[in-house]
């Protein structure tokens, strides 16, 4: 609505009431002229009246709610049920055209400008999160495994002759699964073990891009963000590597962007060496729903080759609930989470260390990781006879979701490709241990609920056994 | 809530009427068990009230809305935004795992089960609508474009020396670039004219495959649903050479869900011949927002492989939005939309007629097309000028939006193939024409406007030109 | 917004799309200056989404909803719960102030301009129902009994030596309470007999006046909307009177707003006699929530009188849902609405009378009211020896809701009045009978459902009855 | 929905996963069923979902949310807007029964529910607060000033000889208009000064009652809750001279249950005297929107009047914001708020105190006041010649809203009593002030930004003066 349409009101209102009230919206009208025209987060985070406001504006310059449209298309925006209509604001259109992924709707005015702003609000978001170097971003509506898919099939057409991707080991399914979904081949670089961490084998990668013919290869694929013991990749020597060697490098980066120090990673890569693209989550950096994925880049090469790629449109959900997130948040209050979660990261070490101690296990030490760690379960194992899985079906049973039990002595097949400890992202890791995180968002209820569910845990299969041994004894 | 909950509430409440709200209460969750076991469309379309309740169910069993969770992993659904929860019912989880797309997840019991009820619902809408052949579907939560990349990149493990589609022509660039997107060649099968139709030339079809190497082609691609005076493709005779020849056969079945005539097509080629997939729209059969695309077909094999091709999670909104849109129609709404959409075709088409003929134009004659027709254009560009892509702009800056204006002598190069006469699926096609179409959905008052609107048109150009004509006249 | 703040975004989105979203962008702001300056119903009903976008500008010039804003009061519209916030759109002041329910709030200018424009919308729904004489209407977030009660408190300081109401009879408890609640006493006017109705007897209302002192009454108390066999009192007749001697009249009409003979008769009244105000609830007649009522005259006399009694604030919600409610019905939704009240209404009737016929019963004969009408239960009761009341609980047990089933033959004392025939409206009604309504938003499978199941009801206890019979015979 | 419903999805879904969200499904019933036989405020507030999840449930319990009703009544809760639908979450029976507000209704055994519900957690919240004595309370659907009328219209009927109201002066225009619409006489006592506050003057008090006939009153009025320097009344004292003189006490304690102190007053005063009810407001003290007060008692007699006299239904919406409100705040949400309130209401005078000294004005010395304290304006006006109302509209338009600027001098006839030094509580205050609050949910940014304004107002309004006097000095 216009201002000067409520300058009829002061017949049906005292003015001066209305006169607080209209300046009163002007500002909300000022906060908006700036989100629109410098295209940054606000500084404090906007409240939820104005964000509606604001979407209910943009869904307005949509076709589909149009007064008067005479709708004779085959893909009008109709939408059957208000259910839907009012979780997705009005907005039918979903983003992208048959050309571009990126391109205006003419039918979704609204979308679209939703879509170039959030484009920008997270740029902003990323540079305050250390990742100072990116200068294009992608908004895919598709998670972080099917995103690398689209980066490779993007790269098919620069380098046409490469069959196979160099993958430098990290045990996670998805990981694997996308590059064979785009049709390549896996040509795995194992890790090496230094003190308790997993860590790049950067000499094997030099040794591999120099014996073999780079061109083979589409891609090298490092991550940051990862299980430890294992140790973000060293994405600094991978990308000089590359860089070196002519081959596209491409940096899973999959819920990095939470941390600062991941992100220094990722930002010192770009400058110093050959990045073509850092694959990013939403849900799992932003607090979202799963569903779609950021693809950063210092250049737009490939962020441009993958927008044309994308056949047809998609859509927008995923876009909006980043939008109302980053609005929400603000650069305070994203710079808030961030503290938090490193300060949580901490506490949680801390208040796990002595539970450990008293039942004989302990901490790994990786101290590269900084959002993932990880707690010895040698002596429930070799004393106890109880196998890491065990502890980690007890803990789901209780309610505790995330950790990740891992033996490291299992052979597996994924996706045709062998591998040997899997789960531990190595061979012959000497410990088997259990994987936990200090997500962005992680409570302090979080910790202590599982700090608690631990110990009892540990408690039980201990006490159980040693009953079991006496009884044995006994007879 | 358990029903014996409400025990204790006859000490607050006057019996009387607990008993009858209980009894009550029995009927909705008898609906919900019938639900649940059927797995089928209920009769009548449930109230939004009902829905509701049954995602708040459904949703409460996803771990993010647990009571006392501890949540330790780096993914737990945590949504910041209260905004965003709200939208997506509290589900976070999105749908699939690493491993699979229809995969149940540890942490999403509530989503899982809801996918699982909506495919089995789709399928049940997919029978009532025509297309009784289809025995497996795929819910994506992608657009056609990107689903049929999908669907080529399963078909790639299994043909894998194959590296191009036989693409039976239709002039829309997403159908172009979702093979080029999968990284395969496009070999162009031309057209016929038959009468004012353009139809597909089986005979060189035959030719096509008889002449050349089979395997080379990952698959071909047929359309039913196409912009007139395009027809449907002879997807049954298609069918049948697929299968003589052992070439996959993709139909692009985009918006032919909401006509039964075009699901009677790709039924009798599932059974007489050979269709892989049959890809359609959520989104323009459904009337939800722009986001889903279903694979359905007769047999498992594509529809597993596709399943077990995508590489993570994916958003599960689209999937939400069809299962609430399936639910709200129940098999009453869904067949009152098919009738009336088809009841509407006519009326449209009735009332063009006059309209067109006090302008010296004519409805095209495509009598296979059941849901696009198209107006001939020619008197209005021949004895008057105006280009079509002139009435284009002029009826979508007076807010009609669907109608596409073809000139049909354009040469356009689309993704590296050349075609001739684009926008019209064929070289020299014989008149300009605008193309329009009665799509599910569409109001009384759609057909209403635009018919004026034309009518307005038509009658602006002609008089412009007149005056001007005789102004030159007049010199 | 602003229409000029979309200038910048045309460097963000294609302009073109750009220009035709800001021109369907205006046409909703056209449609809003409309509605703010000329007050009426719109024509067509508008969507939700304009009617969200309305509200949420409101509830933006509410201070609670300022950006910057220090509250350091004692009442300042915090809302605790988001929840709570979301479903009164940010409105936390209510309506009114110390000084007048009517007037403007200097914290709630957006609450106070909704308050406004709802007045007039009622006002204008009033006229299209016809009651046309209708000039002021007062909106009230109390239902219809407390309504009248206000009224009565604000006559009391015009005629403060009068100590009772004379009341024609009407037998809902409501009627009676809303006059003791003010402190007056009830002097009851009986009814009489005319065929199957019960009428006023407007002689005995003459004698009454004539005989006794008329400044002893506050008011007279008459009523339109009735359960049949009960006819709508004989308003006009009534307000002569009433003007004759000088005493205040109020009109309840709860639900006669929804019939336009109803308002016919009060408009009537109002032109030839006294009205002072008419009492009408708004759930009864625009299917909102229960919780207002509106007080109209044709003179401002009382209603202005009872907005300055009126002590404090009050919720504004129910208003809200009015306003809402009348926007979405527009001029052409509340006539459909209305005359399909009055088909089904015929239609009801038609539909029962077979049935009746068959179980020996009948509608009776009540020409005069246009809303609800009774069967007759002699013949169940006479040969069967079923009485009414055990006909109501088996059809609220079978989920039939507003059937009220009279005896006639019962005394009981309310409010201190004894009322012999309760439930009659006068002593020795000649039949037992079961009271129905068509209500409007009745539907059809109300008329359906309901005649089925009495159907089922009759014969059911007929045959239980006749069993029993035969079984005694049988001894 | 009832838990062995799941059994069957086992098919559907891993069943490991079905069995840990079932067991958190039975977590949450757990919680209603505690809710439910426990009635009171959970430790933890609820969260958003849950309260949905309840929202629902009970609103499944009422008529018009049956499956298969059959509406054959006048009144049927029919919502014709889905707008309103969803903000009601379908309940549209609002409370109450023609012979009772509390009474369960027999189309809305949810709402008759959820209204006991909340009267109990209620009454659990008011204990919490401090207020031990009370042992019954009334939900009313009116504002506090309407429920005092409502009080003393119930009181008529036991002291029908009363016309007049004993007020002890309180400046506030509801509290002289709630007596009013009751249709009572108004006798004013007035307060006395000792230091800077204005208190109760209990000879005064005890004067009156004995010397005139206790039974011409149908109460004492006292007040917990007041603006600065007036302090609350001694209620205390109040009460044992009413239980002397056998005159019914009501306590306005509109936004006194905020305060633990304000509590224990009128703990005691019931304990120790005769205090008949406690009416306060759920929008001040508990953060909802306007709409609705509770009338709270040691003993059932005025409780009871109060219900049975209200004549009809009422809105049940500030009762489900209030139900809403107290179960997402739970015992130790609420507690903190209590505790937020003190910590601020001590921060703020602290945070003044030095802006005040700097302009030469001062807190005024108020220490039994707990919620309202008050700044000197007299050096503003004696010397700079501003008077406080200037202060008021400067800081109003600054968005400041709360601040009451008094001068102390006015004389005002108020609904027929002429108050000397209206506002000021008094005649004859000795100095003009600015009254503020720091209510329930002040925030800090309250705090800061009024601080800033006052300070920038002072500033402005003394250089402006200066630079005047100056101006002239210098002719």
């Amino acid at each position: 609505m216009e201002d000067n349409l409520f300058e009829g009101t002061e017949s049906l209102v005292t003015p001066a009431y209305v006169r607080v009230a209209r300046a009163a919206r002007r500002s909300r009208t000022a906060q908006f002229r700036q989100l629109l025209t410098q295209r940054r987060l606000p500084r404090q985070g906007l409240d939820q009246h104005t964000i509606r406001l604001l979407l209910d504006e943009l869904s307005g310059l949509d076709a589909n709610q149009f007064l008067g449209q005479a709708n004779v298309g085959e893909r009008e925006g109709r939408l059957y049920s208000e259910l839907v209509r009012v979780r997705h604001f009005g907005m039918a259109h979903g983003m992208g055209r048959a050309g571009d992924l990126a391109a205006s709707q003419p039918k979704a005015c609204g979308a679209s400008l939703l879509v170039r702003l959030c484009t920008a609000l997270l740029l902003d978001a990323l540079h305050l999160a250390g990742f100072a170097s990116c200068r294009h971003v992608a908004l895919l509506p598709v998670a972080t495994g099917m995103a690398i898919t689209l980066c490779l099939l993007a790269l098919r057409q620069q380098r046409p002759s490469a069959d196979r991707v160099l993958w430098i080991r990290i045990d996670q399914k998805a990981c694997l699964k996308c590059i064979c979904a785009a049709g390549y081949l896996i040509e795995v670089l194992e890790n090496k073990i230094v003190g308790d961490q997993v860590v790049t084998d950067v000499e094997a990668l030099k040794r591999r891009l120099e014996e073999s013919d780079p061109s083979r290869y589409a891609a090298v694929i490092s991550t940051t963000s990862c299980f430890a013991p294992r140790a973000p990749d060293q994405v600094v020597s991978v990308a000089q590597q590359c860089q070196r060697y002519g081959v596209p490098h491409l940096v899973n980066h999959a819920y990095g962007v939470q941390s600062r120090r991941c992100n220094g990673l990722v930002c010192a890569a770009s400058r110093l060496g050959r990045v073509d693209a850092v694959i990013f989550s939403f849900d799992k950096n932003f607090m979202v729903p799963v569903g779609g994925a950021g693809v950063a880049a210092a250049t737009p090469i490939l962020i441009d080759a993958l927008q044309v790629l994308y056949p047809g449109r998609a859509s927008v959900a995923p876009v909006v609930d980043l939008f109302i997130t980053l609005l929400q948040l603000g650069r305070e209050g994203f710079t808030a989470l961030l503290n938090e979660r490193e300060e949580r990261f901490v506490q949680f070490k801390e208040r796990l260390a002595p539970i450990l101690e008293k039942h004989g296990e302990r901490l790994l030490h990786t101290p590269e990781n900084p959002i993932s760690f990880a707690v010895s379960l040698r002596d429930t194992m070799v004393r106890f006879g109880v196998e890491p899985s065990a502890i980690g079906s007890m803990l789901y049973a209780r309610r505790c979701s995330g950790p990740r039990a891992v033996l490291g002595t299992e052979r597996r097949q994924v996706q045709g490709v062998v591998l040997a400890g899997y789960g531990a992202h190595i061979a012959d890791y000497p410990t088997p241990y259990l994987n936990l995180a200090a997500a962005i968002g992680i409570q302090a209820h979080d910790i202590t609920r599982f700090c608690r569910r631990l110990d009892h845990v540990l408690e039980t299969v201990r006490r159980r056994q040693t009953s079991l041994v006496s009884a044995v004894a006994a007879h």
